[in-house]
């Protein structure tokens, strides 16, 4: 099941998609998100994706972060793969659809991207006991781009944090599919382009630290609830590992892709104004 | 103006302080709280506070956390003071109220605790021109205790964010003052005990960058919401920096406080079970 927002931002409406062209609205309330699919796969009034918004399809409670989690993206960066998975955070109110415009900021030259895998946690989870018991506490997926400031992130002192949450800097969608219909999270081909050029080509089978490791690991720092997300890290091909680096530039457009997650179509625009 | 959220956990409902033992219920339905607040002093329900539970008196929509603002913290542990300020993460699932229980995570035996100045955004505010800008954006302020788990934060690989985001390690409260009735946020004095032993006992006035340098300076990072917290920082006197350092056990009892904000109780149970 692909779940889908539709409509205005701060209007979007819950959607089930039929098929690539056609959602139907889910029964309003909250709930499991499942549950209120099935019905309205069943009995929901019918609407063509034609011309509205997609919207970011779920509105995280946290955004948790892992840093370095593919070999190669380590070394492009000049730095050795972790002994153990690297935590940082997004706030959601970066979150954006994912056909909407990223902002570069103000004085932000240096803006990157990265294409990632979004687990999304379907069941609290604090200090779980093992790998085994993580992937029971996982409701689906949902595609990233965990877009980055180098300078803000880098070169400004102390903590990543600084680079990561300027506004807009979350695309994320267009759908969260179900964890059923994606069971093996480590076998999502995934990648993305900036004006039609390939940067990032890969596929989840090369992190570091697999889903289930990463669920079991998280809940040992901090609870999980419904609705968290955890974007598990991003392969080589970022704009600062090109030799000599590639920046964001207004009017760029990325493209991002990953297999069984859809894709994203982000413009650049400034932030001066 | 003093706000409060009183209640159970999750249906706290806001209220005004009318002197310290007594409040008025503000009129439900958002929107400015002043106005809501001088409504209910005007005409709003009484409540005793007696055997009610004070709850955080706000949900922040993010927290952002200053590392590092004050030279003797910095100092005692062995960092130098920062060229700029340092920022972090802390995510608004971990806020408790003034009195309620702080868990030590499963697996942590250095939890320690920060007194910190809490400073809540009234006005969104992006990549203001200058500190003059800055206090224009400032609602009022809030008592925080930054707990931190030393070990996850400092010996885990990475990011300070992994030992700053258990559950329950932002006690937040008891109210909040609207900025009218603080009007010099680094004239408070601040302090905390363990057990009655003072640990820390400090004065806003010794930050190393102050408020308005932190709105303005956050805020060309990211765009900050009406709600927002910026936690700015805790002066010397931490359970790491004590020779030997000295960490918090279940059973213990932490005494935080600042002057015009309150004081919060906050005592520590084991999360092992």
């Amino acid at each position: 099941m692909r779940i889908v927002r539709l409509g205005e931002p701060g209007e979007e409406r819950e959607a089930v998609l039929v098929d690539d062209e056609h959602a139907a609205w889910l029964p309003p309330g909250g709930g499991d998100v499942r549950q209120r699919g099935e019905e309205a796969l069943a009995n929901g009034e019918r609407v063509a994706l034609q011309g509205i918004r997609v919207g970011a399809p779920l509105r995280p409670g946290k955004i948790v972060c892992v840093g370095l989690n593919y070999a190669d993206h380590a070394a492009e960066g000049g730095q050795q793969a972790p002994a153990e998975p690297i935590l940082f955070m997004k706030v959601p109110d970066t979150v954006v659809g994912p056909y909407d415009d990223v902002v570069i900021p103000r004085g932000g030259d240096k803006t990157d991207w990265e294409v990632e895998l979004g687990v999304v946690i379907g069941r609290q989870a604090t200090a779980l006991a093992d790998e085994a018991a993580a992937m029971d506490h996982v409701a689906g997926y949902v595609l990233c781009n965990d877009v980055s400031e180098r300078a803000f992130q880098l070169e400004r002192g102390g903590q990543w944090d600084k680079g990561k949450n300027c506004a807009t800097f979350c695309p994320m969608g267009p759908w969260f599919v179900t964890a059923d219909e994606l069971p093996d999270p480590q076998a999502v081909a995934l990648g993305l382009d900036v004006n039609d050029t390939a940067y990032q080509d890969s596929s989840t089978k090369q992190m570091i630290f697999p889903v289930a490791h990463l669920v079991w690991y998280i809940s040992q720092f901090m609870t999980l609830y419904p609705g968290d997300v955890i974007s598990t890290g991003t392969p080589a091909g970022v704009g600062a590992g090109q030799k000599p680096p590639v920046f964001l530039r207004t009017g760029d457009v990325m493209r991002v892709w990953a297999s069984g997650l859809g894709e994203q179509r982000s413009t650049l625009i400034s932030g001066d104004s």
